[in-house]
């Protein structure tokens, strides 16, 4: 059995003609697949109409109580639902999920050593539930996963989209063959950030450390390079970034490679 | 098979110590069961740090976008969610929907007859995917459903978490025993809303029908009879309306019958 599994975000989210189309090109995937999606700049919207303040560590958002209630409503409330709506219009018969739910994706509280991140869960390799995410693909329903895990305390926490894709990904390849796309709204890894045509056709892994060293990968696609190389390093079959309306071809997108 | 249907509104949801006793009292029910949960106050608190104006028509929420993005927001991500991992960390095995998740609820637009209520979706009889709740249940898995239901054709709608109870009552009752109780912050239905003890043991419809006429139902309490005896008309076997730390016996409380 072969499984896509595709994570949507960035500007894919922001836009609800652009998320449409995004969820067209997923459904045109044939056999069975996974939707992944992050948060967008949505929660950082709804924290600034309620006046709440974002704390911010070194560039990334602080989750606060505050910031946990806004996230869980707006990842797992707003999007995910939404995304799940436009699924079923689309003849996908997709289930919405946060990490509580069939207690599908487990993490723990990340430790306080220099930094405090508050409500953030980090996942291990044994925190994906993949027997449940498995038997829904066999009766024929798409899982749509929201960056939101839990500690099993009944606690929920906030989780890297891309880390919980590549987590999936890694859990599944131990059974079945896996295609792990990370979408957005680029055509792949750029050499030149003002050049949207300068994208890498492959990496690998050599590549990736090169242009990390010299600083040459932007704050957004390291982690998601980070995840990419992770996963391909523990099983999973291919690993590509770029756009929803190439996932269907081999080319116009950046293939990674160990 | 046996299906206790539980429904959970008002001060069960707004308060997190209340609710964490609620959940506990569900997960001591034996056997089969579904949790619906309405919204209790949360959806208006949060419309309020939003500076939305809710438009109110004779006393009810008219549903206009805005409003549509904080019941989502509010019933399918925080308070369904936080519901979810609590379950988990009571060891029920649950998942959290909205109608759009497998298709579970699919609803119509409330037309616009004398009165405009918005994003409103009203349930018939052929709304509820009961070969899916059941597939649930059948693998040990909770549902837990939030009152957002959805039109198949990619828009959300909010729906009446009472009436969602009784039409996931009677579209299971078909080929089940069903126990549907509904609950909240009183003993039962009360003669004198000054007097919590002062509930009604049983209810017929007769008596129904006189305490409607005589005005002698408060203005919440009113729907909820009305989908309890739709229930029991349409194959319900038990109506119960009371607390939670109740559920598991057969006095305190009151009993609806035909």
């Amino acid at each position: 059995m072969k499984i896509h599994i595709v994570k949507i975000g960035g500007q894919l989210i922001n836009d609800r003609n652009v998320l449409k189309s995004s969820i067209k090109h997923f459904c045109e995937l044939q056999g069975h697949k996974i939707l992944v999606h992050g948060g967008g700049k949505k929660a950082d919207l709804i924290s600034k109409k309620m006046g709440i303040h974002q704390k911010m560590i070194e560039g990334r958002r602080k989750t606060d109580r505050d910031t946990l209630d806004i996230v869980v409503m707006t990842y797992a409330g707003m999007i995910n639902k939404n995304i799940v709506a436009l699924l079923q219009y689309y003849h996908c018969n997709a289930i919405g999920l946060c990490g509580a739910d069939g207690n599908c994706m487990r993490s723990s509280l990340r430790e306080k050593k220099t930094i405090d991140y508050g409500y953030v869960g980090d996942l291990s390799h044994s925190s994906i539930n993949s027997s449940f995410l498995t038997c829904l693909l066999k009766h024929q329903i798409t899982p749509v996963l929201c960056p939101i895990t839990h500690d099993g305390m009944g606690q929920l926490l906030n989780t890297n989209a891309d880390t919980i894709a590549s987590y999936i990904a890694i859990s599944l390849a131990k059974y079945y063959t896996i295609d792990l796309h990370f979408c957005f709204e680029k055509k792949g890894v750029l050499r030149d950030m003002k050049d949207s045509e300068s994208y890498f056709h492959t990496m690998d892994f050599h590549l990736f450390q090169k242009i990390k060293k010299n600083h040459l990968i932007s704050h957004g696609m390291r982690p998601k390079l980070e995840n990419a190389f992770i996963a391909l390093q523990h099983g999973v079959d291919h690993v590509s970034i770029g756009m929803t309306k190439y996932l269907n071809e081999v080319n116009n997108k950046t293939i990674l490679c160990l």
